[in-house]
Parts: C-alpha cells; sequence; structure tokens
C-alpha cells in the first residue's frame, strides 16, 4: 500500500477519494479538506478569534488539533454537562490535551452557564435528551462567544453528523430545518456566525486522524445516546457509502448548492423575527426563547416546592 | 388475529395501519386506498377511459383486477418486449386473466410499436437496460392511449417503486426529476395525463392481495433487472419502515405536499417547451424527441449494413 502521493509506505486507507496516504500526507489531506471548507463558505481568516466547542470525543479534538495547526486563532470551551464517569472522562481529556499543547481552555460546568442542572432542563423541558442537550449547547456557544469576545462559533460536525441530519430532515421533510442546515450560518441580531469546519471529513477519516498522531479522546459514544434515531441514520448511510463510494459527499454538498437555492423563501424567513426580551437570542416564540422561559419554569418550580416544604 | 373491521378470523396484517383483515375486509381495505388517491389527486372518473400498461407482475394484475372491480372503464395494453422465457410467459399470464374476465386487453411485440427490436435500442442508445425499457414504455403508453382515445394512461407503480425512485432522485438532488415526480401528471401538448392509483399499496400489500384472491402474476423479476440501484434503494426503505413504521408514507406524501410547493420553478418549466417534429411529445431537444432520433440511427444503421453486405 503506497501513498498517494510520496509513493512511501502508507498506513491510511481513504476509499471513497480512492487513495491511501503516509503519515505526512494524511496530515496534509485533512488539512486541506478543512481548509478547502473554511475557505469556500468563508467562515472565519487567521484575523478571526474562533470559539470552539470540545466534547472530548474524537471530532472536536481532532479539529482542535487541526485549526491549531493550521495557525487559526481558537478560544476553546467545555462544558460539563452532568454526573458521571463519561463527563468526567471527557473533562479529563480536554485538560489534559490543552496542558499538553499550552492553548486557551475554558471549561464550564452545566450550572455555571445555566443557573440549573441538565436533570431540571431534561424534567420540565420534556425534550427527548439528545435534542435537549443540542439545543442548550448552542445557545450556550452563543452566549459564550459574545461573552469571550469571539467573532464566529465553531463545531467540529463532521461528513457523517451532517448527512444524518440531512437523512432525517429529508425522510420528514422539515422544511425550516432544511431551509437552516448549511456548513455556515451567518451572524445576525443576537446571535453569533456558527461554521462547520469539519463537514468535509468523515467519522472514520477523523478517527483514523486521532489514532495516527496520538490525540486523545473519549472513544464511547455519550452513555444518552444509545438508540438516537442519528447513529441508526449514520448505518443507513455507511452502506449507502459502500454499495455507492462518494454519495455521502454528493448528497450533502449537491443540497447545499442545488436544492437550497430551489426553495423558495418561507414566511418565517421573510417576516418578522423575534428575540427573547432576556437574552435577545432568535426565537421563534414571542417574548423569551426556550432557554429562558425553561430557566423561568425550573425556578418557579423550585421556589413552590421550598415554600410547601416544612 | 382478528379483523380490525368485522373481528372475524384475519389472514392479512398490514402493520403500518396498525390493522388485521379477514378476505372481504382486506379488499375493502385495498379499494378504499386506489379509491382514495384516485379522488386526492382527480385522476380520472368512471366517464373516463383508462389506458392501463399492464407487464403481467403482481402490481399491475393487482391493480387491472381492483380498477375492473370498482367499475372503472379500462383498455389494457401489454408490450411483449423481448425474447425470452420471462417474457413469454408474461404475455401468458396477461392474456389468460383477459380472457377469463372477459376483460379488452391489446398485446403488443416491441417491433410492432417501433419498428425496431429493443436489442437494437440497447445497443444503439447506450442506456441501462431498466432506464431505456421504461423510457420506451412510456413513450409506447403516451402514443397508444391517443390510438385507442383514451383519457388517461395509468401504470401500476406502487408506494415502494415511488418511494425508491424518490430516495435515488433526493441522493442526487435531481432536481427536474423531482419537480416532475407526482401520482399525477397532467395532459399537455402531445402527452396525455399520467396516473399511478397503487401509489399509497406497498409491495408486500399488493403480494398479499394478488396471493388472497388467486390472481395469476409472473413471480420473478425481469431477468435484467438484476443488480438494479430500485432493488437496493427497496431494501434500505425496508430496513427503515421496519424500525420507523409509516415512514415510506411520509417520505412520499409530505415530498408531495410540501417540499414540491416549496420549489421554485426552474427555467426549463416557464420557458419554451419543444415537440417532437415527429410524433408530437414534449422533448428537451430541439427536432426529434429520443425515441424518434433513436429509431433513425437504427434505420440508417441497418441500411447502411445491407448497402455493405454482398
Amino acid at each position: 500500500m503506497k501513498c498517494k502521493v510520496c509513493k512511501g509506505a502508507a498506513v491510511v486507507q481513504v476509499p471513497r477519494h480512492n487513495a491511501n496516504f503516509c503519515p505526512l500526507h494524511y496530515k496534509e489531506h485533512i488539512h486541506y479538506q478543512v481548509e478547502r471548507v473554511i475557505k469556500s463558505y468563508r467562515m472565519f481568516s487567521k484575523k478571526d478569534r474562533i470559539l470552539l466547542g470540545v466534547s472530548g470525543g474524537k471530532d472536536s479534538m481532532v479539529l482542535w488539533n487541526v485549526l491549531r495547526e493550521l495557525g487559526y486563532s481558537v478560544q476553546t470551551v467545555h462544558i460539563n454537562v452532568r454526573q458521571g464517569d463519561y463527563f468526567e472522562k471527557s473533562e479529563a481529556v480536554v485538560r489534559k490535551f490543552a496542558e499538553e499543547t499550552g492553548a486557551d481552555l475554558k471549561v464550564y460546568r452545566f450550572r455555571d452557564i445555566f443557573g440549573f442542572e441538565f436533570e431540571s432542563a431534561l424534567k420540565f423541558s420534556r425534550k427527548p435528551v439528545c435534542s435537549l442537550c443540542g439545543t442548550l449547547k448552542r445557545h450556550a456557544f452563543n452566549r459564550l462567544a459574545k461573552g469571550l469576545n469571539c467573532d464566529v462559533c465553531a463545531t467540529a460536525h463532521n461528513l457523517d453528523d451532517e448527512t444524518a441530519l440531512l437523512l432525517g430532515n429529508v425522510l420528514h421533510w422539515q422544511m425550516g430545518y432544511l431551509r437552516r442546515q448549511s456548513p455556515v450560518l451567518e451572524a445576525e441580531t443576537g446571535m453569533v456566525k456558527k461554521v462547520k469546519p469539519a463537514v468535509r471529513i468523515t467519522d472514520r477519516e477523523m478517527k483514523d486522524y486521532a489514532d495516527l498522531f496520538s490525540i486523545g479522546y473519549v472513544d464511547e459514544k455519550c452513555p444518552y445516546s444509545r438508540g438516537a434515531t442519528t447513529h441508526f441514520y449514520k448505518d443507513i448511510l455507511n452502506r449507502l457509502e459502500d454499495q455507492y463510494p462518494g454519495t455521502k459527499t454528493y448528497f450533502y454538498f449537491k443540497f447545499i448548492k442545488d436544492l437550497k437555492p430551489s426553495l423558495k423563501e418561507a414566511s418565517e424567513d421573510t417576516g418578522d423575527v423575534n428575540h427573547c426580551v432576556r437574552c435577545g437570542c432568535k426565537t421563534l416564540q414571542d417574548g423569551k426563547c426556550f432557554v429562558c422561559a425553561l430557566a423561568d419554569r425550573i425556578k418557579m418550580s423550585a421556589a413552590g416546592q421550598e415554600a410547601v416544604d416544612p
């Protein structure tokens, strides 16, 4: 097995690019894939300050490493969501990498940001756990980016994440989500610009990079995500990709190029957009956004509980 | 296992409708599904003359039977495409049903309609076999419908056929095909109205109906369709349906209801449409349509051959 570039001994296979690579040129390949998407979608430049949310999983650890190597100015934040082994391990992995590299990392407990525990949010919101965690983290990153003077908020969603999301949105024709799914969401009132620089790289390619360059990461899935639909959609897309290599890339990037521009604007795109009266976030609701309304419900319930308790 | 309607002994399970049926009420259920789609999409009425293309497979044999039972005026046509066992069996099945029921059936050899053999079309078109067969049959049904004074041309595409087609169109974002995929295509200059009255019924439900009411059909797939992408997409959709019952119906009918109306008109929808100078069919090409141009190529080649042959 020879490296496509230098013909030296290859250690990684990338079938969908019909290529094998030695360590050096695999690094170059991944760097190129990230740079390509950053430039194509005008995500950010070397002058920008980038807030990167890192969970401790392979994707965020690799992207963190790549953005540093490429010379971008990264402010990393980690949110420790819940109690338990998985969450403690994740925090430790993230802290270790920051110490080893001297990177700028801020770690928060969930309660530090929201003023309540994730368990309470779960009880009062009645949302599925993955969906709730995602919504709250997005909200937190937006708030933190503003507070930490960052120009843009990056997450490490990869090609498998994005195509699984797209497949779910397509199977249910979620028109609102389809209109918004993109590698880049421009800044608007109350909202920091959001970008996904790892969107050209698959799960497998991320893992290969982490293993090859000994980047520490938590190799388990979040224990609360068992049975998540996303895992099922990823399996389906892997079957399609095995049969027809290139399916994922084509499905995702042709969606961005051809389907999105073909969609008529929806009334919610052209009508008045609401902003949360408390935090200023964009929201579809009148008054407070989902997160601020949830915080109020939890606070009121706790106050009622104290009044009733002897 | 009890019939959902009469509580008598059920013989058929329909998990996606969360129902079991006795023979009588399964017939009623299928009749209702066909009538529902005919009425919702204003496909045709009892006054219309319907051309139905029948291949001899379960879908067309069941739809033929159901439309007759519902009292519609059906002119059935069968095209015997190629030489071989499968095609002879198919013709025999169709002829037998027509004899038993006294139905109006016209049988054509491929050459009778086109003036050349399917093998020549395959050689000169360089299209994949299933795609070519489909294109030529659609063309033939349109021509036959006009010649036989039919108001509408029906085919027996079922929910599995349509969702497999939709999945393929979505994975490749075939915008032109997405704009046209529909249970009904209205008549336009040169083109007879086209409808798919079986689009609410799955492969499995069609087979159950045929078996239960002893409707003869050819139980093999066309030998030339082996390895067709459609079979693979149907497997994928069956996996999705098993995990999340109702996925197929939702995916297809919400596409018709929500995605299609959200699409901007394409330039080809609003620009000048061409019509074949020979047969009058709608075509994207200048001059002759694909089929008439193909016929010319085959004729010219045969003439050249004769001129050269001693």
